[in-house]
């Protein structure tokens, strides 16, 4: 069922400087910000030739990373996202074998167009998944 | 400099119900446990066709991953390793731009074989990021 990963995220506090460090002092390939208002984020990513890297800055007041960077305010590894091929598929297996689903358990539209759904961090281990129809 | 993102680290309580959850419930290929004393981590390796994703369980007495566990018994995201052509030019740039290499800033032998630096979580957002020479 799980295909590619299609990226890492890490929550930061500060993305023009989370950007230059990765820029500058890593050497990577880091995009321009884009502003994400209905998704309550600002994103970069860091094109890594395999997968990407997200880095995500709170944007407006309701953001989804509001909570995570109240408890961690330097940032850190937020999630991870899984490729699957059928997302209704994959959330119905998921549910049979009693894994949570996050929200209402119908697939949103996420950050790069396409269905997302999430699962609960208590049934793997700690670590919030996505998976996203590709 | 940064290459392709080599694996990301979950840290888990117990290898073999994370294996279980990620091969049953989320259909993914999972390698059998390694245990690793040298490393202090008994580590499994989840295929995800671009890159691979490490689970972690502390291995005896001195395992580096034992206080992250303390904070966070359920598990969690622990590190990413990025792939890079030269370990020591990466390290001389890094501690030029004023980045701290973990231990000794010597590179150590990692759990593939090959050699890896840490970096220090607090230079780059709260994440713990390796180095490792491919």
């Amino acid at each position: 069922m799980l295909g590619r990963l299609n990226h890492v995220a890490i929550a930061v506090p500060d993305i023009a400087v989370a950007s230059a460090m990765y820029r500058e002092t890593l050497g990577a390939t880091v995009t321009t910000p884009q502003m994400l208002p209905e998704h309550g984020v600002t994103v970069v990513f860091i094109e890594l030739g395999n997968t990407k890297v997200e880095l995500l800055e709170p944007l407006g007041e309701a953001s989804p990373i509001a909570a995570f960077l109240a408890k961690n305010p330097a940032g850190g590894l937020h999630h991870v996202c899984y490729e699957v091929d059928d997302i209704i598929a994959a959330r119905d297996r998921l549910k049979t074998s009693g894994a949570r689903i996050l929200g209402d358990g119908e697939p949103k539209i996420g950050a790069h167009g396409k269905p997302v759904l999430f699962l609960h961090p208590k049934d793997f281990q700690g670590t919030l998944v996505e998976l996203e129809q590709t």
